[in-house]
């Protein structure tokens, strides 16, 4: 069966939205723990203003308190130049950056036209040039936009084209707000890889309306191998309080091990890291592996 | 795009699990309020031992109190006889019998073989021949056992065929506790309709380790178009606290109208149940498209 490739964002995009701060040794910890996983790549911080994301004002200490386990692409997502020099600084194997398909999101999100935020790309582009770090470019709200609705295919077309032209190594498709099904993903993912056929595609999903890991289906019959989770499922829904975020990372990998893919990982020690995140949240959380077990995990037969 | 038929289980398999009896009238009342929606089949109750299954002693005052919608199926559980008996004097539609595939979970449901099952099942359809009331097989832990792990596919074919000489109307194939995962649910239900083509196959999936409507996917792949689900996701796993059980009936609704099935369903009116439905519990239930709105729901663009 194929290799299919996990990438972890718990600790970015999860505990940026955490009501606390999660303290920069725990972050630490956690990430060396995801690093002995055998997880592809780890999203282990985000180069942003620390005024707009608290949570992730120790981007620096994260970086540099890491041990870089060799084989794991360690990401950081990078809004502008700025973000650009502070992520190049600390020695991060790749840099995300992110736009939003949708125009209203984009400006929601950043504050800026997509074109703004594809012109600044440029800046960044030139700064990494040459200093060897990879360049991932995320196509967020690919699959709909919470205030637009649909986006039209074309459209997420233009934004993959313009990072193509800019020199990015990876593309994500993003489901931000968790809008994509599985027919849309199937033939999205297909469209995309037929029109740039050496891009190398990540899909991103949410599990807002229980659509996550049905949509990993989907995108592996459109032929993508890569994928990114959250551990525990960790995350959420900026529009719906008590509504899930990201796909579960434990679930994701025991759900392809299951099939025979090959993931590299090692799931116990991905579901030890996974039991132990309630308690660094102080909360519950959805991700159903670790709480039910394998498939594979059998019990006693019950006495009659 | 292809009718898809969904089946709701809640009153009886989310029911009888949980912890406080739920009062006569507020099943009725649910059972009415389902039957508006378009579901195609309501699995209303069950006519077992009250004292195997306490919460569901009011079986005959269910049946009786219903309203009946033309075009739904009203099915009862029914272990014997005994319970064929009281469901025929209770008019139900259909008849719903249920056995292991698995011996060893056999014995610890209902104390007997597989084989004592399956030949008490022949007074049964003595019991029921020439009543008009349909006779539905359920095969459990189908796609693994949670004593004995997999379960070999010429187990399942025997299960089949032994139903299909007592003369039953319809298959369901049930993964019990959340074992299954898409490729095998591809492969198995393709091998069993294509050994017997003539048989009406329904899938029964829980979401024990969130693969659930990823397993409807690939049951939609191999042509099946009959699915159980639980309003809310109500049910669990008697082996794993916090586990989620039965797939959600609105999320998976959501999935099919989304990708362009016709479920015959009206979402909004089943929405209004499956928010309703906490509070008949006293807790929350693991549905998401209750939380966080269908795909369809836009929300307001934010101020700059």
């Amino acid at each position: 069966m194929a290799r299919v490739y996990v990438h972890d964002v718990a600790v970015r995009d999860g505990f940026q939205i955490e009501p606390a701060f999660v303290p920069t040794g725990v972050k630490i910890a956690l990430i060396d723990e995801l690093s002995a996983t055998g997880l592809a790549k780890i999203e282990a911080t985000a180069f942003v203003s620390p005024k707009v994301v608290p949570n992730l004002r120790d981007a620096e200490a994260v970086m540099r308190g890491i041990r870089r386990m060799p084989g794991v692409i360690y990401s950081a997502l990078v809004p502008n130049a700025k973000g650009a020099e502070r992520a190049l600084a600390c020695k991060v194997d790749e840099i995300n950056l992110v736009v939003s398909a949708s125009e209203t999101h984009n400006r929601a999100n950043v504050n800026r036209t997509t074109e703004q935020s594809l012109s600044g790309f440029r800046d960044v582009m030139r700064i990494v040039r040459g200093t060897g770090v990879a360049v991932n470019g995320s196509v967020s709200t690919t699959f709909g936009c919470p205030f637009e609705g649909n986006i039209p295919e074309a459209r997420v077309f233009q934004c993959v084209e313009r990072y193509l032209e800019l020199g990015v190594d990876g593309i994500t498709l993003a489901d931000t707000t968790g809008m994509a099904h599985p027919k849309q993903v199937r033939e999205l993912a297909r469209a995309v890889s037929t029109r740039f056929p050496t891009a190398e595609i990540t899909l991103h999903f949410h599990n807002t309306r229980g659509m996550g890991l049905a949509n990993v289906l989907a995108g592996l019959e459109a032929g993508v191998v890569r994928f990114d989770g959250s551990l525990g499922g960790l995350g959420g829904c900026p529009f719906a309080p008590g509504a899930t975020g990201n796909i579960c990372t434990e679930d994701l990998v025991h759900m392809l091990e299951s099939m025979g893919y090959q993931t590299g990982v090692d799931l116990d020690k991905l579901l030890v890291a996974a039991r132990r995140l309630p308690k660094i949240v102080g909360h519950d959380l959805p991700g159903q592996v670790a709480k039910a077990g394998k498939i594979t995990d059998l019990h006693p037969i019950p006495h009659q």
